[in-house]
C-alpha cells in the first residue's frame, strides 16, 4: 500500500479510508487501554496522531515504539475526537523499522539547548526547530532561483577552486595535492608547485563576482548561487568559514536599478517565506522570537530608505552630538560598524536602509568611481537585527580608471588580465551585488547564531561530519 | 528610455514604436547607403538586425561599431523587408559603450575551434555555441530544482569542506591554511595540524551522499546540488576535478522506487530542455550533432530497460561468443567498462538501460546487501553516447550488516560513527542516487568534451580565471 506523506494527509478529507503513513515517533503517551503516538515524517512540522488500541497489539510490537523509533502504520484516517487534532489514524497494523534505545538516543522529549544540538548536527534535523529551519532554507533557495529565472537571469556556476585571488574579499584556504609531510622547494626556497594538481598555488573562492561579470557581459543578466570560503579566524555568531552566496550581475544596470533589484529580490524571498512556510515560521515565532513574523511583514510592505554614506554619517554624528554612545568612532572616511548600521535602521529610520556612495578607500578596486574623486558607487543594504545583508556596486567600466585603481590598491595586472578584457572589448555599464544566504536565513528564521541556519557549520577547529 | 531585451523584442508586435535595445555587435555589413548590424544581448541566441541609414550618422559614431563592440540603439521597430528576418530596428540614435579593437579582439566573425575557445574561457560565453550551452545549463538547473520542489523534496546543502573521507569515491584535495614553506611536524614526524584552520586534516567533498542520508532520515526526501571534487589525474574528455552533482535521497524508498525516480527525473529534465531551449538546441543540432534533438525525444518517449548486472553480463558474453570484440574482458565480477555499457544501450537494447544488483566487491560499503550474499542493490543508469549517467543504490539500513561491510572494506568506524547513528536510531529503508550535472549536459547539448559544458573547467594543471 502506497505511503501518504503527513503533509498531504493533514490536508486530506478522505476520512474512514485505509491509509499508510511512515515516520519517526516524536512522543508516545496513553493509558492502559489506548496509546497515542505523535508521528512525524519531516514533510511538515506537524505530527499525525496515531491511536493504538492496546487490546489489538501484543507487547512485543509496541515495546520498541519510543521517541525516535521509525514505524510504518496502516489504519483508518478518522476525524479526531481530541482537542487540537483535526484527524488521527486508528492503527490496524504497525511495523517497526528501527528502534531508538531510550538509554542512548540523544533526542528525548525534553528540550535541548541549541549549543547541545550543534554538537549532534547529524541528528538535529530531526528536531522541530531544525526541521523548520531547513525547510525554510529549502524554500528560500527555491525562491531565489524562481525570482531570477522569472526575470530572465541565467544561473551561472563560477569556479570554486581558483588560481586567482584578486577579489581581495578575505583570507583564503589553499587547495593542494602535495604531500605536506614532504613539501619540495625550488632552488630559491619557494614551494615547488610543479607537482601540485594545478601546477600552481590554488585556493577556494571568496566570491564569484569577477567571473560573474564576465558572464553578464555575454549573457546579459546572470546570478551565482554557490559556496564561498573565508579562512578568517572569527569565532562569532555571524561568521562561517564556508557559506553560500548569491551574486547577481546585470549588464546595463546602474546603481539605481541595482538598488531596486536588491529590494525586489529580498522582498520576493521574504514574501515567499510568509506564503509558503507559515507553520514553520509560526513555530519559530512562538518558540524563539515573538516579533519574527511582524518583522518579515514589515520588510515586505515598506520601501527601503535610500541615502548616501555621507548623509548616513551626518545622522550618526548628530546622534553622537545628542549624547548617543557608540563603541566605535563615527566619522566620514571610516567604515561603518554593525552598531552604526543598526542605529540607522532600528532607531533612526525604523526601516531597511540602502547606503550608497562610500569613500573609495574603504571599498574594492572594481567599484565605479564618482565624479567627486572621493566616492564610489557602492551600496550596502542594512537590515534590522542583521546589519549588512547585501553589499554591491555599480562596476567601473572604464578600462583606464579600473587599471589605475587596481594599481593603487595593489592588485597586480597579471592576476586580472582576463577581468580587464571585459573592459577592453565591448565594455558597458553593469552592476551587481552579493547576498550571504545564511544572513538572509538569520533574518527569515529569527535565529541569532549563523551556525544554526546551515546544516553542517564550518568554523575554526570544526569540520565534523 | 527603458531597454527591451532582444528575446522579448523578437516576440513583440509593437511595430512602428520607438524602442531601445542594447547589446554586442555580432556583425556589421552593408553598402554605401545603409549598414546592417546584427546585435545580440545574450538573452537569446537570435540577433536583432539594426538598420543604419548612413546619411543620418557621422563616421565618428559608426567607426567603432565592429564585431564585439557594445552599443545602445534607439529607433523604431519595423517589420522587416529582408529575407530571414521578421523585424528590424531602424536606428535613430546610437551610443557606443565600448569598442572592440578588430586587431586584438579574439572573437572575430570567423569560426573558432572549441580547443581555442577553451583557452579564452573568459570570453567564450559571447559566442553562439557557449551562449547556447550556458543558457541550457541554466535551464537544466532550474528543471532540477523544479522537479524536486514539486515532489516535496527539500534542497539540502551538504558540506564542501569535510574532515571525513569515508565515502571512498575518489582521491581528495586537501584544504589547509598551513604555510607550506614551513610545515611543522609532531614528535612522531607527522604533520602537526594543531595550527591548521580546522585543527585536523580537511578535504574537499567527493560526494554529499552520507550527509544527505542523515537529512533524508529526518526530512523524508532531500536532494543536494553542489560542487564535488576529485583529485584524479585524468586528462580525458569525460573528467573534471571540479564538477556539480545532484544527489537525491528518500526515506522509505527501495530499489524499484529509486529506479522510477531516476527515470522520471531525467525524462523531466530532457523534456524541459525540448520545451524551453528550442532555439539553442536547434543551433547545436545544426552545428555539432544532427541527431541531438531526435535522441532527446527518444529518451523522453521510451521507458528505460531494467535488468540485473548478471543478465547484462550474460548478454555481453553472448556478444563476445558471436564475435563482438571488446577492448576489456567481460565476466561476472568485473566492473563494466564504458564500451560494455554502450554496447548494451546502443547496440543491444537501443534504449537507456538501468542495471541493478552488482557484485558487492565492486560497489561501496553502504549498499544494501541482497539475500544471495553476493550482490548489492546498486543501480546504474546507462545512456547512449554517455555510458553511466546516474549511479545509485538502496542503502543498507541494518546496523550490523553495515558495520561488517564497512570493516571488510577498510572503512574505520571512528570515521563514520555519525553515519552509523542513522541505523542505530530509528533506521528505515532508504535509497538515492547521484547524477553528474555535466554528464547530463553532455547528453542534452550533444557536446563531446566535458570542458565545454562548464564555464571554467578545472583539470590537471589548469585552474585559470
Amino acid at each position: 500500500m502506497a505511503r501518504t506523506k503527513i503533509v498531504d494527509l493533514l490536508k486530506s478529507k478522505d476520512f474512514d479510508k485505509e491509509i499508510n503513513v511512515k515516520g519517526w515517533v516524536r512522543t508516545r503517551r496513553g493509558n492502559k487501554n489506548v496509546n497515542f503516538i505523535a508521528l512525524n515524517d519531516g514533510s511538515t512540522i506537524n505530527n499525525i496522531q496515531v491511536v493504538v488500541d492496546l487490546a489489538s497489539f501484543d507487547d512485543e510490537t509496541l515495546k520498541p515504539i519510543t521517541t525516535g523509533a521509525c514505524v510504518s502504520v496502516t489504519g483508518n484516517l478518522v476525524q479526531s475526537q481530541g482537542a487540537g487534532q483535526t484527524m488521527e489514524v486508528q492503527a490496524k497494523n504497525i511495523k517497526v523499522y528501527g528502534a531508538a534505545d531510550p538509554e542512548t538516543y540523544p533526542l528525548q522529549k525534553k528540550g535541548h539547548t541549541l549549543e547541545f544540538l550543534r554538537e549532534i548536527a547529524h541528528l538535529r534535523p530531526r528536531t522541530n526547530t531544525f526541521g523548520a529551519i531547513f525547510r525554510i532554507r529549502h524554500h528560500m533557495a527555491i525562491a531565489i532561483h524562481q525570482f531570477f529565472h522569472e526575470r530572465g537571469f541565467f544561473y551561472f556556476h563560477t569556479p570554486i577552486i581558483t588560481g586567482s585571488d584578486a577579489e581581495g574579499a578575505g583570507q583564503m584556504f589553499q587547495v593542494t595535492t602535495l604531500d605536506l609531510k614532504n613539501v619540495k622547494k625550488t632552488d630559491e626556497g619557494e614551494v615547488d608547485y610543479s607537482e601540485d594538481f594545478y601546477g600552481k598555488h590554488a585556493s577556494l573562492t571568496v566570491s564569484g563576482q569577477l567571473e560573474g561579470e564576465l558572464a553578464a557581459m555575454a549573457l546579459g543578466a546572470i546570478y551565482t548561487f554557490g559556496p564561498t570560503f573565508r579562512a578568517e579566524n572569527s569565532n562569532t555568531p555571524r561568521h562561517l568559514s564556508e557559506f553560500w552566496m548569491i551574486e547577481p550581475e546585470v549588464a546595463f544596470n546602474e546603481i539605481a536599478e541595482n538598488m531596486q533589484l536588491a529590494q525586489d529580490f529580498i522582498q520576493y524571498c521574504v514574501r515567499w517565506a510568509l506564503e509558503n512556510c507559515e507553520d514553520d515560521l509560526k513555530f519559530l515565532c512562538d518558540m524563539y522570537d515573538k516579533e519574527l513574523i511582524d518583522r518579515l511583514k514589515f520588510v515586505v510592505e515598506n520601501d527601503f530608505v535610500r541615502l548616501s554614506y555621507t548623509e548616513g554619517v551626518k545622522i550618526l554624528e548628530e546622534a553622537v552630538a545628542k549624547g548617543h554612545k557608540f563603541e566605535y568612532r563615527v566619522g566620514w572616511g571610516t567604515d561603518l560598524q554593525s552598531e552604526h548600521e543598526r542605529y540607522l535602521v532600528e532607531q533612526h529610520f525604523k526601516k531597511p536602509v540602502i547606503l550608497t556612495d562610500y569613500p573609495k578607500e574603504i571599498k574594492a578596486f572594481y567599484m565605479k568611481q564618482n565624479d567627486d574623486g572621493k566616492t564610489v558607487r557602492a551600496m550596502d543594504v542594512l537590515f534590522p537585527k542583521i546589519g549588512e545583508i547585501i553589499g554591491g556596486s555599480q562596476r567601473e567600466e572604464d578600462l583606464e580608471k579600473l587599471r589605475t585603481r587596481a594599481a593603487e590598491m595593489g592588485v597586480p595586472e597579471k592576476d586580472i588580465w582576463w577581468y580587464l578584457d571585459t573592459r577592453r572589448f565591448g565594455t558597458a555599464p553593469h552592476a551587481g551585488f552579493g547576498l550571504g544566504f545564511e544572513r538572509l536565513l538569520l533574518f527569515v528564521t529569527g535565529m541569532t547564531n549563523i551556525r544554526d541556519v546551515i546544516p553542517f557549520p564550518r568554523t575554526p577547529k570544526n569540520a565534523e561530519f
